[in-house]
């Protein structure tokens, strides 16, 4: 079962993630994206998705045009956990 | 320049559609869909990103796990049009 990842964990591991928040209502992390166009805001959100199922982890995302909002949390742990650092990550290292 | 449906033209368009809602708040149709798991709603969102690209209109959309909520609405014309029709049409085609 995986947990919770406590306050300090949290922090440490937050200031190596680049433009993620905490979500104010909830126990959730979010980071918005623009994108040229259509066409690059879905191929990103491809190579998103198939990272999310070989992780059998996935995000909660809005997509409008060229944005993408991504909000991560792990529903098991009812809050942010190290499997949401490790996507957030991903996403990061895709769209530096 | 696109128009938005009067209200005749709505009602008869919403009419030919499968489970399509009127947004409270504002001048879109929205449906709710909800699949197998992630690899089946990634798969539908897929198919309905081409399309939409096919058609230079996209959608708004939200995706957790295998629940995908669309919302279709033309930005040019502030409302629901034609074009709207159509992609909730190939959207319905696809998901019979």
């Amino acid at each position: 079962m995986i947990q919770k990842l406590t306050s300090a964990e949290r922090t440490a591991q937050m200031a190596r993630l680049h433009g993620w928040q905490t979500v104010a209502e909830r126990d959730a992390i979010q980071r918005k994206f623009e994108f040229a166009d259509f066409n690059a805001a879905f191929g990103f959100m491809t190579r998103v998705a198939i990272k999310a199922q070989e992780m059998d982890h996935h995000p909660e995302w809005f997509n409008v045009y060229n944005k993408v909002d991504i909000t991560l949390s792990t529903h098991e742990a009812d809050g942010v956990t190290a499997r949401d650092i490790e996507l957030a990550s991903f996403i990061d290292s895709i769209t530096a």
